[in-house]
This record gives structure tokens, sequence and C-alpha cells, in this order.
């Protein structure tokens, strides 16, 4: 058997049994967003996530910056969602020989932009060279007082999100069918804002040049619709969970999408979830670019992946300055549509070698 | 201008420079075998580590068990060359999604046999597929009450080596050139014994069958003699340090070589070093080997890599039970033969980015 027969869940799945509670210094192991340790009187959070040449990057069209600083941010994500504090970056490189040392010189450009973003320190690493693609591995250790996990959910909780979904799976799509190049922000720009709730992604008419001009009108789009998809897929910011931190009961980030992360929240938690498709929180730019495309927005919002927005659960008396969507429920798992209609959903998003769940 | 015209040392530099110092929490960062962190009560150490396919094994001659087993043990010597003991294992993985579920299973295998060997915990990790050779990360994290950087060493300071130089070297050699498939000692065969001192490699007659006395029949060599080397190479064992961390003033484990690593040493501490060739520890098993080969056993003591044993220092009136190789000077590095000739030495060794220094 293959690993494209059984699947990257159903594998994590069985190394997770086979390595289960091996120390009792060990409070969350293999399965969260981030292991969770007890050292002294310190509780320690670490996280690992790579980016691999061809799978999650695509240098046709992304800049060495872009993938230097979203390694950073994919891995802030994973420390916030478990309502930590991102402290100390190891980064792990294979790559060929042949690479430019320019090349290195802006991805490093674009670690150190997110690490002082973050106020993180890189502390070490390892160089190897590498006989094909790319591939870039980052291990982040963070702390916190109090961890939230994926499981701390209970019946009659709230569900939020902290920001609008879809704008990343329609940045690649962009970038993929229609702009087929690298599009540099780094000189320009800042990240996506840390705060959605704040105009997130409106303005953005500074970094117009000539040749995004003449991209704009082949798109047929103007670049402030188009800017924060594209940034939100080749930088996106972590959300930070201060804010709401304190009612959280569960927590994870959109990585895969909010499918398949809400169902991995509520298997964790053994209860279900009722969402509201109206309130999935959809931006004016998805909206615009999703009908040029021909695709239904919503369709990108629930199974879009990469926007790394924080989905929480809180108790529904506390007032939460984020974005509702739903509710917790004992067992059944539905979407309702504007007109009361109820759907079933599944783990639908993406899942490395290839089996959809 | 790209990496192959730098090499890994000089980038490794840039890299340094780039991100020095950026918290007072961080006791030793980017530069040596693990980082030091001071977090509340504790000192952690952190490393990390790759095994690139092509670049550290080939699946000609390796099995998945091995491979397993050694990413551990690599990233383990790294902790145990800071005077750490080794707690908790983070693994990134990308591999093809035509691979072998036995293959996962079996390196699997191969990790769980390393770490309960070395009391660690494998607390998560990530997944991925790859478009091309597969790529294995690990972060280990341990901690101290003592940490022993590269740079303590002082002049007049004994050198010490905990093992036999060249082995792992002389096994890849018989493998790439003679042996050409993989030998799998998993199911008969613990991995090298902690000390060197006590018979190392000796034994193993019980692993023999009808293939490898065929095998050594053709190399011309018993099996007594190969085993070590390719056991060595395959499943290296880290050497724990506990029996004289108490003395060491530097030390840093011997991952690309003795002349690089002594180099590197040198460095960090600002001193020289006098090594007495006739000194380095070399086994019965590497001169026998080596001659069959036609090679100096010497030369692969002293550049070859991954025996991962470790290099110290500790003061020339304390009595180390380790192998005595030389002693820290002022400046000069040199080598001295059994005639007395003096020979200067330049860091020799292994460099990713194929330069050598």
């Amino acid at each position: 058997m293959r690993l494209s027969q059984i699947g990257e869940l159903s594998l994590l799945e069985q190394i997770r049994k086979r390595f289960e509670k091996q120390s009792r210094t060990i409070i969350v192991g293999i399965g969260d967003d981030a292991a969770v340790l007890k050292q002294g009187d310190m509780t320690l959070l670490v996280t690992t996530d790579m980016m691999v040449e061809g799978v999650h990057f695509d240098l046709n069209f992304t800049t060495p910056f872009q993938i230097g600083f979203k390694l950073v941010s994919v891995n802030v994500s994973d420390i916030y969602a478990m309502g930590g504090k991102p402290r100390y970056l190891l980064l792990s490189l294979a790559m060929d020989k042949n690479t430019e040392k320019t090349f290195i010189d802006k991805f490093f450009d674009g670690v150190q932009r997110a690490i002082k973003l973050y106020g993180i320190s890189l502390v070490g690493g390892d160089l190897s060279s590498s006989k094909s693609l790319m591939s870039l591995s980052a291990t982040l250790i963070g702390d916190t007082k109090r961890h939230i996990q994926r499981s701390g959910a209970r019946v009659g909780d709230k569900i939020y999100v902290t920001g609008p979904l879809g704008d990343s799976a329609c940045g690649l799509m962009l970038l993929k069918k229609k702009i087929k190049r690298p599009i540099p922000f780094e000189n320009s720009d800042t990240p996506t804002p840390p705060s959605p709730l704040k105009g997130e992604g409106k303005g953005g008419g500074k970094s117009r040049s000539p040749d995004l001009l003449t991209l704009c009108s082949e798109l047929g789009l103007p670049w402030k619709v188009v800017e924060p998809l594209l940034k939100r897929h080749l930088m996106p910011g972590a959300r930070d969970p201060k804010k709401f931190v304190r009612y959280a009961t569960a927590m994870i980030d959109i990585s895969d999408g909010l499918l398949i992360d809400l169902s991995r929240l509520c298997d964790e938690s053994k209860v279900g979830a009722r969402i509201y498709i109206e309130k999935i929180p959809v931006s004016h730019e998805l909206k615009k670019t999703a009908s040029h495309l021909g695709i239904p927005p919503i369709k990108l919002a629930l199974s879009g992946g990469e926007d790394y927005e924080l989905l929480f659960t809180a108790p529904a008396r506390k007032k939460v300055k984020s974005l509702h969507i739903g509710e917790i429920t004992e067992s059944e798992r539905v979407m309702i549509d504007s007109s009361g209609k109820k759907m079933i959903f599944a783990a639908k998003g993406y899942q490395h070698f290839g089996i959809q769940r």
C-alpha cells in the first residue's frame, strides 16, 4: 500500500497512537497545533511546519522573500493557535548547490522581516545541499501561561473566526491561472495587518506600478481588489489571539480549510457544529474576483486553505470581539443556508498524499 | 554567485552575523551544536538536523529503519555535545505520495528504537508530500544544568575523543563501492554500544546469514570486521558524555570529520591545537578494511565524517577516562607524526554546497 492510498490524516492518526503519552511532562503530544511541554516552571509550546517546493510554493510566482516570510508566519500561527507567545525559531534548509546567493539573501530578508514583526529570534538551524527541489522546515518554540487545545469545545459554545476566509485560495488561483509570475510586495508593503476587523486589505494604492497596471487591465480587476488576495496567499500574517484568548475554550488555525479544520476541532472535542453559511466572512475582494473567475466565493471560503485565520470557540455568554459563524452541537455537523436548509459537512480541504476524506 | 561558490561554512557565518544576539534569554544562538536558551528556571538546548535523500542517505544501501534510527541519533549527538540530556523530538517528513506504507512503518520502527534507547519522546511533527526526493528533518529539545560550548577550550587543555574515528566513512565506502545493497541490522542487533572503551564492535557473529557469508567471501573480509564499520555508518549511536562532562571545557560532536570539527572548536575558542597522529584512535576493523581497499586508515580517521564521537577538551591536571589525542595551543594548528614531523592542518571534511576550505 502506498501513502496515496492512506492519506495524511489516517497516517497521522496511526503515528499518534503509536507515540501516545510517553512522559508525564508532555501535556499535549502529537495531534494539536503545537506540543505542550512542562519544563520547570514554564509551559513550552513547540511546533514544526515545512514548505516544500512544488507542493507549498511555486517559484514561478513566489519570491524568496515571500517564502521566508511565510515560513515564519505559518509556524507563528500554530503557536498563536495554542494561545501562546512565539519565541525561538530554528530553520532546516535543503537547497540545490546551484541556488543563487541572492535567493538565500532575500529568503533571509523575508525571515528577518517576519521575526521582527512577531518579536521572535532565530537561534539555530541546519543547511544541506539537495539533489532535487527545495525543502524548507522551521521549528518554533513558544510559551504560554494557559494553553488552548483543539479539544476544549463544549456544547453550546459559539464558534468564531478571526477574519475573512478563502482569500488565500483565491489569490493562489489568480497566480496559477492568470498572473503566472512573482509579484513582489516586500519593498513597498507590510504584511496583512494583524486585525481583520480594522479594514483589512484596503488601500494598497501605493505599490501600483506600470507593470501592475498592465496586469490589472489584463485581469480586468483593479489592483486594490487583487492585491489583498495575493498578499494573503504569498505573505500571510498570523493572528495574535491576545484580545479574546481568555474566553477561548478550543482553538485551531485554519491552514487546510474551514471545514477540515472545524472537523478536526470537533473530532478532538468530541462534539458537532452548526455553522451559518451567510455568516462565513467573505471579503469584498474575494466576492468580486471569484465571480470574475466563475467560482462561488463560498466554496473557497469553506474549503480553501492557507488563510491562517484562527477558528475558536467560546462560551455563549461571553462578549467576544470576533466573527461569529455558528455553535457547537452534540454531534450533528451541519451548514445552514439563508433559506434554513441544512447540509451535512465533512472534512473537506487540503490533505497531503492526495486523499479527500 | 551560487551557493557552490560560497560553501556552507561562510554562508553559515553570514547568517550567524546577521542574526546575532537578539534577546538576553539566548545564551548561545546560531553557531554551536545546539542553541542554549534560558526559559524560567531551566536551561534549554535546541538543535535541528536534516537527512536528505541522495545527500545524507542512499536508498540503494540503506533501510528505512536505519534512516529513522540515524535521524534521531545525529540530533541526540548535538544535545550530548552541549552536555545536555535529550528530551523531546519533532519530525518534519517530506515524502513522495507513492512511498510504500511499509517504508514509513519501518522508518518509525527505527525512530522508536532510538527514542527508547535515548529516553526521549516524539511530541510532534509535520508530514508533507514531496514532488522529488525525500527530505527528513528533526528538531530535538533537551536541557542541562551546565552547558558546554565549543568556545571554552584553554591553552594547555588536553584534547580527547570518545572513540575510534573513520569507521563510518569506511563503512560508507564499502557500501558504495562493494556492497551496493541494504544490510539490515534491525532484527538481530542493537546499535553501536555507548562506550567505545568496552570492546566496541566486537562479536556480531549472531547475525551472520548465508547471504552475509557470500558477501564476506566476495569482499574477502570476515563479517566481524565488516559489520562494525557498516553499523557505525548506518546506525550510529550517540555518545553520552556523562562520565566526563564535569571536566570538559569545550565540546563538539564529530559529524563532518576530526580536522574540520577540531578547527571549529579552535575557531570558537580562539586557540590552536596540536594532535599526535599515532594517538588518533583507529579501530582494528578500519585498519584491516582500509588496507584491503588501498586507503591509508589515518586519512579516513582525520577527515571522514559521521562517526558521531565527541571531541572535547579538559584541563591537563584532570584524570579523564577517554582517548587523549593532543593539546590546545596558543595558535598553531599542527599534527605531529611518529617521527616528530609537524604538519599544519586546516578544516578538511565534509561541507555542503561542495566547497573544501
